[in-house]
């Protein structure tokens, strides 16, 4: 059974000695550095090497026995299992403090129970959605004839979805024919796909620090090299941005850039154009995650509306803004990435629902997402005031006021730290959203992301006081 | 916009000579041989490496730079450019004739039109599913006021939805509690985070020759080396197997157990027995897909069952027997490979859909499955009994008399070829399913999948016959 290593084994020794002991090995053995059958380096060499102790390195050869990474052979020392144990994603990319790890966020707030308040969740409640309008578009899709309910999609999917969608972009200046739009399962799938397509392992790429936390986790998991650039209010820091460019020959940047995530800038124009010249120059194709386009009153710049495709893939999703329980996005790409992308989508997904695409053409076609959006901008622009307001209130500086959209990116004041934060407020059932989740360079320790749609309880504000009130006299006391 | 090449590109080169010198420096290229940067061998040494002339040598180069894989530079030969093209699933593994590839089949069958003919086709018309059943459920779930059709669903998927899943695979002996199944977006999807969770790339996977072709498409996409084991009418040759897993240690052996497709061939206790026992010695996990169990009226043996979810990881799904519309599948594996799947499900795809979890758990508690499942049966049973003879009419053999299911194997007589019968009645409006889209030795070139539920009009053996006389007619020829 030596196969599996339960996580919470890694959690206990980590940040000990014998856990960075191990730590190192498991990572020669990830990279393959030390192939299996490969011979361990002796306990000796390990002590003088690490500058630990014989008794330290010694505990780790153990417990790295009984997990079943290496063996021991009498007399001729330790080798590496024939089959290292499968590896936990948190394995694939530099450990981070477990508690603020990207994936730490999102597993708080989709377990949490009604009782939890969630301002750092990254999605409206279901009161804020057209939960009533998915109903009714549930009984007419099932009363349709029309509605193929058994069988596989079209590779494509819903051919009268992507037309939806290509007026929906060229609305946004984006050029793009049905032909050349494929749906997915989401958001995260059409990104997952894009990744597959373009990236090879080890392969480098871009992000906005901070950025949306799932795009690490997910690049993780295609074991690809992340390297952030700093986001300045009018997008990316374009010196910085550069000299990644010649540093790193990144294969992709991927970006949110209507509303970015979790700041809530908008890209500026110049920074755009500038921004499409330098990604021409060095071959650097760009991914613009555009999920919350549906938030804007009216639409900020799109890289992919700027580059007509070339060098831009643009996707997207309903799952912020309509419903999440049915899982429904999209890519557009340039014409001749289409085909390669749908082989992708068969071998690895088989293609995405009928059901959910159909419910989701039938709430874009009956008017129910247009009058759901407007009645939604208005709440959010109304809770965004407020929010922002009760914020300077309790001490904390807004870093840029959102144009529109549902979050809000705030520095702590006194030097807190966020993470501090959201550990004492998650006692009182509270998930706040501390800014290192989003930062690759772990550089945001003083922020939280606040999402404007889940702040309107008392609670929130009382409970962010007690966390930093609780935080001031720790930090005195340190 | 040097990053792609048109797939038409690589085909139309496929087979020439210049085509040979191109995929030659593509591979180098795609295996990291010849990095992005590197000097390409000059066209002399190349000229005598390949035995080709150096006209051939020049216009492969001369493509190249077209394409933008490679750059010239003047007075110092070519390069690899900094961003080599994306890579096409078919460029991940061996070139197999385009027209029999495992794509080829499942775009065939997934883009004809309505008066196609798919005896090939691995699904059942939408005539066989029980669509009415389905707009039923839809109905109740858009009127049940517990339905949660807005939010994001818990990270394992809907608990009900895992309970139901855990007394079914309990009726076939797997005991798996609820909290050791995670939801997926239907069977591949189901597949494709095992082996992202199981494999790092240039892995080795055994798998059934012939068995269901897209598992080969998949594991090219997770960059496996695959290793194909003959079946036999009662499991996998274990003496083949047995050598398999002295010479290439893979990692994952990945199968259907209960009917296999494409042959509806059935397990036997002994052979499952043995092959656990050569698992277990030789570290291998396997994948047991259990698509196909609803199909049967007596459950066959069962590996997951026979092993405890130990070594064995058992993924199903819904979309063969109740709606490939509504994507919904499932992982049973050992308690502590869950919470790191789950991270890996969230990172890639944010979780599965609530709402075609919803509509499958209502077909499963409203008896609608139940009552389906046994007409189903008997209509298959039917069907079968009239495909197995009318194709020995036409001359076939048939290779095993399923227990159940929909797929009978059959050999052509007279050593005709499959894919000469597939690519004639296509001409037809008829799909049929050559054997060596299954055959990953490409062996199967007399074989043919007929699935019974696609065979019932009498077109499917005119063309049948009319290829079969257009093929005997070319070989005579020829």
């Amino acid at each position: 059974m030596g196969e599996s290593e339960p996580k919470q084994a890694i959690e206990r020794t980590q940040g000990t000695r014998v856990g960075t002991v191990m730590g190192n090995l498991r990572e020669r053995i990830a990279s393959r550095s030390l192939m299996p059958g490969a011979r361990v380096p002796s306990i000796r060499v390990m002590t003088e090497a690490l500058g630990v102790s014989k008794s330290t390195v010694v505990e780790a050869y153990d417990r790295l026995v009984a997990q079943g990474v290496i063996v021991a052979r009498r007399g001729s020392g330790f080798f590496v299992s024939g089959h290292a144990p499968p590896l936990a994603l948190a394995d694939l990319g530099p450990r981070l403090d477990r508690e603020v790890d990207p994936l730490w966020l999102t597993r708080q707030s989709l377990q949490a129970g009604s009782k939890v308040l969630k301002p750092g969740c990254g999605w409206m409640p279901a009161s804020w959605l057209p939960e009533d309008g998915v109903r009714r578009a549930l009984r007419a899709v099932a009363r349709d004839p029309q509605s193929s309910l058994a069988e596989y999609s079209n590779p494509y999917g819903l051919p009268a979805l992507r037309q939806q969608l290509a007026w929906r972009l060229a609305q946004h200046g984006v050029e793009a024919p049905p032909e050349q739009i494929v749906l997915t399962d989401g958001g995260t799938h059409a990104l997952d796909l894009v990744c597959r397509f373009l990236l090879e392992p080890g392969d480098t790429v871009l992000i906005d620090d901070p950025c949306y936390f799932n795009f690490q986790a997910l690049l993780r998991a295609h074991r690809a090299r992340i390297v952030g650039v700093p986001y300045t209010p009018s997008g990316p820091d374009l010196v910085v941005f550069e000299r990644a460019l010649i540093e790193h020959r990144p294969r992709l940047y991927v970006t949110n850039s209507a509303i970015h995530n979790p700041t809530g800038a908008t890209l500026a124009p110049a920074v755009a154009h500038r921004l499409l010249k330098l990604a021409g120059e060095h071959g650097l194709i760009v991914v613009e995650d555009d999920i919350f386009a549906d938030f804007e009153d009216e639409a900020a710049p799109r890289l992919a509306a700027f580059d007509g495709l070339s060098r831009v893939v643009s996707i997207g999703s309903f799952s912020k803004t309509l419903s999440a329980a049915a899982r429904c996005g999209y890519i557009a790409a340039r014409a001749e990435w289409i085909e390669p992308l749908i082989d992708l989508k068969l071998a690895t997904s088989f293609g995405n629902g009928q059901l959910t695409a159909s419910v989701v053409h039938r709430l874009l076609v009956d008017g129910t997402y247009r009058r759901h959006l407007e009645s939604m901008r208005a709440k959010l622009a109304d809770a965004m005031g407020e929010t922002m307001r009760r914020l300077g209130y309790a001490g904390l500086d807004v870093w840029t006021r959102p144009r529109a959209g549902m979050f809000v990116w705030a520095r702590l004041p006194d030097s807190l730290d966020a993470a501090d934060i959201a550990r004492h407020a998650l006692g009182a059932n509270v998930v706040f959203a501390p800014g290192n989740v989003f930062s690759v360079s772990q550089s945001a320790t003083g922020y939280l992301r606040f999402n404007v749609s889940q702040c309107n309880r008392p609670k929130v504000y009382e409970a962010l006081q007690r966390a930093m009130e609780n935080a001031a006299v720790v930090s005195e006391r340190a």
